[in-house]
């Protein structure tokens, strides 16, 4: 495969898609904010699977941080990024808009998507305005790539979840697919913020999948009292140096509160914790998390 | 020409959107809500100019209405209206979407598009959200039919003005055309809502178009004062029985306020009033208001 062709406007964007097009190609699209890593590339090699072409996108989105997080110190890495996308070969483009490209008004000024009371929860509720932030670059990105399939990570799920529900309430015509988190050898979810981790931390930081894998465990074996086990997990991760931020048990489906009739496997755990600079989200479906027992002794040995 | 094929659900809208395209057809949308007049009719006849397909849409959109405003009141008057299509021979789909079919979740909890600062000037400052609840509908249509033009009214100038912002902003592939407001003799622009006047209303109504000719002509003839130009058209309103919700003169490319070094020509006059139960507006650009002596005049005498 050629090396991916670099597009930096919106126009040269559509351009090529409106080629593939007339001749009769599908096109997925991955968006990202670069800093890629085993995660993004297993996300872009889902998309070869789904599509004839793949485009990739590299755009750090200043709506989706709020103020006093790290949109400044985002890690932009755009030379080794393309390395990594090329040497894959599973990318056909890779759009590297500038700013305005995507706010043409400015990102203050912009016409903002505007999410629905789940934005607000569980993320949403340390960091608000994310979400909203999140629908409006991928709005735009959709609205420019116009592709069949849009590929998201399982890793960010409260954002999957939260652009299916725009894609289907918007009446946008793309399909969503999901890939799944991809992990270090001791269970941290692999994330471009893993690198603001100092040593001592980042040994630390598998217990935060350790204590989702618990959570996992006791509802599978039966446990009912949500409350309970958020708590305990949460004091467990203080006790491991972490400042929780939130575990919470939901429903996998939509994220809703579960009333305690669902069944385990369609329960998801999610959590969000500080560590050190680091803000770390995880999260683990009960329902295929196997091996979880397995995985939870291997990260408590590690 | 054929009937025009009625559509009730998104995907009968894309599937008939994806045959034309198939057969390499061009698609023109026609958003309204129904109760349709020669206003309506003439942006049908503009679409038909435009593109080989014409989609007219029927909705009521509740979310572009506020407490205590008219969405119960507002004429649904779908068999005339579809009559009306029929003998004009413009429109080859009418999109007549269920409620469920526009807003899948629900009005109340619905992803929304949230336009910038001007979208609470105007008219939005008497109708907050109004112009959110048009650009979330006009989203969502434009994501079913995709078309490659769409056509609004110049009447609503501060909506089209608004509706092509979003466009621009969100990347939304499609070319945004304008057509004429539509008048009764006397001057009065043709609208749903004039069907609340009482006789006696309707017959002082053309006193708002005469006064935003006085406004043009007194442009034209070099006055620079807006803030007198609309003390004195409000207090004309004010006297001849109307409730003035604003006179403003504004610059017609992004109704920004004017500084002043705009030539009249750039200038747009837009109002709104309330007469009896109607919210009437209407608006006119000093370039292209020709002849507006005569018009005015013509009013004077009616």
């Amino acid at each position: 495969m050629p090396e991916p062709v670099v597009l930096h406007t919106a126009d040269r964007m559509r351009e090529c898609v409106r080629e593939w097009r007339a001749s009769g190609q599908s096109v997925a699209l991955v968006p990202t904010m670069g800093n890629l890593h085993a995660g993004h590339l297993s996300l872009a090699g889902l998309a070869r699977s789904e599509a004839d072409r793949v485009v990739a996108t590299i755009f750090v989105n200043p709506t989706q941080f709020g103020a006093g997080e790290d949109f400044e110190a985002y890690p932009r890495t755009l030379d080794e990024d393309l390395a990594m996308l090329s040497a894959a070969g599973t990318v056909d483009a890779v759009f590297v808009p500038e700013m305005s490209e995507i706010y043409p008004f400015g990102a203050g000024e912009a016409v903002r998507v505007s999410m629905p009371a789940l934005s607000r929860e569980l993320c949403g509720a340390s960091r608000p305005g994310h979400f909203d932030g999140v629908a409006s670059v991928v709005c735009r990105l959709l609205n420019v790539a116009t592709p069949d399939v849009l590929v998201l990570g399982l890793k960010d799920y409260q954002q999957l979840i939260l652009v299916e529900r725009m894609v289907a309430d918007l009446g946008i015509g793309v399909r969503v697919v999901s890939g799944p988190t991809m992990r270090e050898p001791d269970g941290l979810a692999i994330s471009s913020r893993n690198r603001y981790l100092t040593d001592d931390e980042r040994s630390r930081a598998p217990a935060l999948y350790a204590a989702l894998n618990k959570v996992v465990v006791a509802l599978r074996d039966g446990a009912g009292d949500y409350r309970a086990l958020q708590q305990a997990a949460e004091d467990e991760l203080r006790g491991a140096g972490f400042e929780p931020d939130y575990v919470e048990v939901r429903c996998a489906a939509d994220l809703a509160r579960p009333n305690g009739r669902q069944p385990p496997d369609e329960l998801v755990v999610l959590a969000a914790v500080l560590l050190g600079k680091a803000r770390l989200i995880d999260n683990l479906h009960v329902r295929g998390a196997e091996p979880a027992r397995i995985q939870l002794r291997r990260s408590e040995n590690s």
